[in-house]
């Protein structure tokens, strides 16, 4: 059980002759969420949120029970995803200022490959259409790493707040487009401040699909739709207003749910379903400080900003008719990082050579031919690692709640131990009954450390600071 | 929004000329478990528990999402299941005295008409496998309550308990089946003792699939397959040893996945499915206190024991191909004293007029034609209402911990109010915001208690006693 993530991942990515063959380049289209929770679709359990078009695509696909995301906030969960590498390695990530402002300086560095470079170097026209979130200054913009096109806003929505709002959270609960000056940018050019988020679920959707209809037929593609929703303050277009019995957090996800249906109903009517992989996912748990306008993480245990799994574990569905057998559940473990190396070997490329990769080959999973190759699981906090999962068993070397003044902090030696599979809420500590288990887990992070290298941060430094 | 269950009643009992004239009587199958969570089942979220046959069991029929129970324990559940009533109506509930013991003097009343009673009346052939729970002396017996036959057992599976068993909850975590007593019955007479709860749901399974074999083709039927599990101590048969990730928990869940593919598959087979539906659910939420022996209600509040969401909302699939149209989910309200009243509507019948019934016709809704009409739910526990809620909004009156020594009973005036949809997780407290709703919600009540006539307690009595 003692294995290294490196070792993962170089048995991972060999892939059986025959599906290195047969598999035919596909589009890539990956739909991203922001704060979306475990629970909150119809398909993973939540009571009063619609989601037919999701749940016929997890019934047409693939749905996953634990799959994670590189980090429990934004900049460094995006991170993740576009470089395959946790955020620790790329240095967009800290304990401080938890993920980027409108005053930083910092961004994705342009050593990284980003999965859009990946793709555009295997012959991909590459699209990005949402909230990016990995640096606003030029040379950290979608367009200056691997996209061809942008348009979205570069940050979160909830930032750049005006004189104009109301003092602390009134903004956010009973919020107005005008409180908020977030620009939207086409390219490196705003075109809109603040950006009208009325509609902005809306228009992206009408920008992927603009996309897919502009580039079927023509080479493979990759889209990368990051929706800036369900992040606070929520809006939905005048179509969604009072469709939910959810309330509002209802509306907002369910305008998500019809933004998928069009989305693949695209892909349908273009006639590429069959060349089309696409992923569905978010990039952190819900914002459960927030109440009724934060979503929920089902079963699962804390939200956004944790280290518990509620923080860390999503949603995923896979869809690629004819490829990926439907209708399938997958309990395995998969991460966003693993999106990046199954992307670029779908494409017909190799990952990075030169560099620690933190995700492994999904294609035995998605394609029904055996297990995924994963298991094992990193939880960051900023720079700091808060706990390791081996197999099924999670060791927390640090808890601490997620937000707030007293937030908890505390070191465990030895660390507490739960048998997620078992006990997916965490309630249960094991650790008296598994020296062993935490001795692996301990030799896991122990090789784990080895592979990082001091970076500079990206998320301390800001705009006309030192 | 002020209306009584009485009134709801009389609309809901007038069903569309169509579909009266349209529908077959179909033969009824009920399956029922004992502590099944709301979270419990691949297809309310569970991320580690396989259920196949139930996942396809939704994905050919409805899965529905607030579906009650009447009580959060195991006899009054079960009363309400069996008369349509409220368990105060027919004495079959106690503060003290939680269920029925193998002490009890009392049972279900005779001046009950139990569902097997009323389907029986209209022609039916009935049989019950399983767990009864209604009173375990000769007249309280399935076989004098409508029945025509009968095989399981008359208790909870951990009741009885012998000398033999270690103390306290040892017998339980780590049980063996000559630790409880419990007899197994055919009819009246004890066929085993101690029941080998080992092979317990795969000989339940054998019988209803003969009964289902024997009873095909002839007079139409009603099924009651009460599943002993997974309420503690749990067992499950060689076959599932260790099949599930979840653990014993998860095998034994597994294997009442199992036994639903067969009954299904006997249902298909003999050529029936188009003129039976089957409904699945259970008695009652979750047994928290049993840990990771005990299930989860998901991202209900608390479990067994209480009036919270996770003690009386239930999975609650219905399946009846070319009838209940495919792959729908239900956000609107129904509960098993409906399944009372329903199923004698669909056997051509009308329930009883005598007596107060609390059911209500969910047939538009299981037809598709139109809303549940159930607009409100009774928190009963023991004999005293604890909460009720009335369209999305429950208050409760008093609130107390389902187990434990000092179980922090608190009453509320006003009671605490959640609006259940858009909080379904029972957190945030809106009593202040809306006075109206909590003034609707008291005249349910008083108009529901007007209805209560007093009956004798059944649960108090013991053999030998007073």
């Amino acid at each position: 059980m003692s294995v290294s993530p490196m070792v993962l991942l170089l048995s991972s990515l060999a892939p059986t002759a025959s599906q290195a063959q047969d598999a035919p380049r596909p589009n890539v289209v990956i739909i991203f969420c922001d704060d979306l929770g475990y629970g909150d679709l119809g398909c993973y359990g939540n009571p009063t949120i619609a989601t037919p078009n999701l749940d016929r695509m997890a019934a047409e696909g693939q749905r996953w029970t634990q799959f994670y995301v590189g980090a429990s906030v934004c900049t460094p969960s995006r991170a993740a995803l576009m470089t395959g590498r946790l955020p620790v390695r790329s240095g967009l990530c800290s304990g401080e200022r938890r993920v980027l402002f409108p005053d930083s300086a910092g961004g994705i560095p342009a050593s990284e490959i980003t999965l859009a470079e990946a793709l555009r170097d295997l012959g991909y026209d590459t699209g990005m259409v949402g909230k990016w979130h990995l640096g606003h200054l030029p040379p950290y913009l979608p367009t200056s790493n691997g996209f061809d096109s942008y348009f979205g806003i570069p940050y979160s929505n909830d930032m750049d707040r005006l004189p104009s709002a109301p003092e602390g959270r009134a903004a956010i609960t009973k919020p107005r487009v005008e409180y908020f000056n977030v620009p939207l940018l086409r390219g490196t050019e705003v075109v809109e401040r603040p950006a009208d988020q009325r509609t902005i679920t809306r228009r992206y959707t009408d920008e992927a699909v603009r996309f897919i209809d502009e580039h079927k037929g023509g080479n493979p593609f990759f889209l990368y739709l990051a929706h800036s929703m369900p992040h606070v303050p929520l809006f939905r277009s005048d179509e969604y207003e009072g469709v939910s019995r959810r309330g509002l957090y209802g509306d907002v996800i369910e305008e998500i749910d019809g933004s998928v249906g069009r989305v693949l109903d695209a892909i349908r009517e273009g006639g590429i379903s069959e060349e089309t992989v696409v992923f569905f996912t978010s990039d952190n748990g819900p914002w459960l400080v927030f109440g009724r306008q934060g979503g929920t993480a089902g079963l699962l245990r804390n939200g956004k900003g944790s280290t518990w799994e509620g923080g860390m574990r999503e949603p995923f569905l896979a869809w690629w008719p004819g490829t990926i057998p439907a209708g399938g559940m997958v309990r395995d473990l998969g991460a966003t990082m693993d999106l990046y190396v199954t992307s670029i070997l779908l494409a017909g490329g190799t990952p990075p050579g030169d560099r620690a990769i933190d995700g492994v080959d999904l294609r035995p999973a998605f394609f029904g031919a055996g297990p995924s190759p994963r298991d094992s699981m990193l939880y960051y906090r900023g720079t700091e690692l808060y706990a390791a999962r081996l197999g099924p068993y999670k060791a927390h070397f640090i808890t601490e709640e997620a937000y707030g003044r007293d937030t908890n902090r505390e070191a465990h030696d030895p660390p507490v131990l739960y048998h997620l599979e078992h006990d997916p809420s965490e309630r249960f500590d094991v650790s008296a009954e598994h020296p062993g288990v935490i001795a692996d887990i301990r030799a896991l992070v122990d090789a784990h450390r080895e592979t990082v290298e001091p970076v500079p941060n990206q998320l301390e430094t800001r705009i006309g600071g030192e």
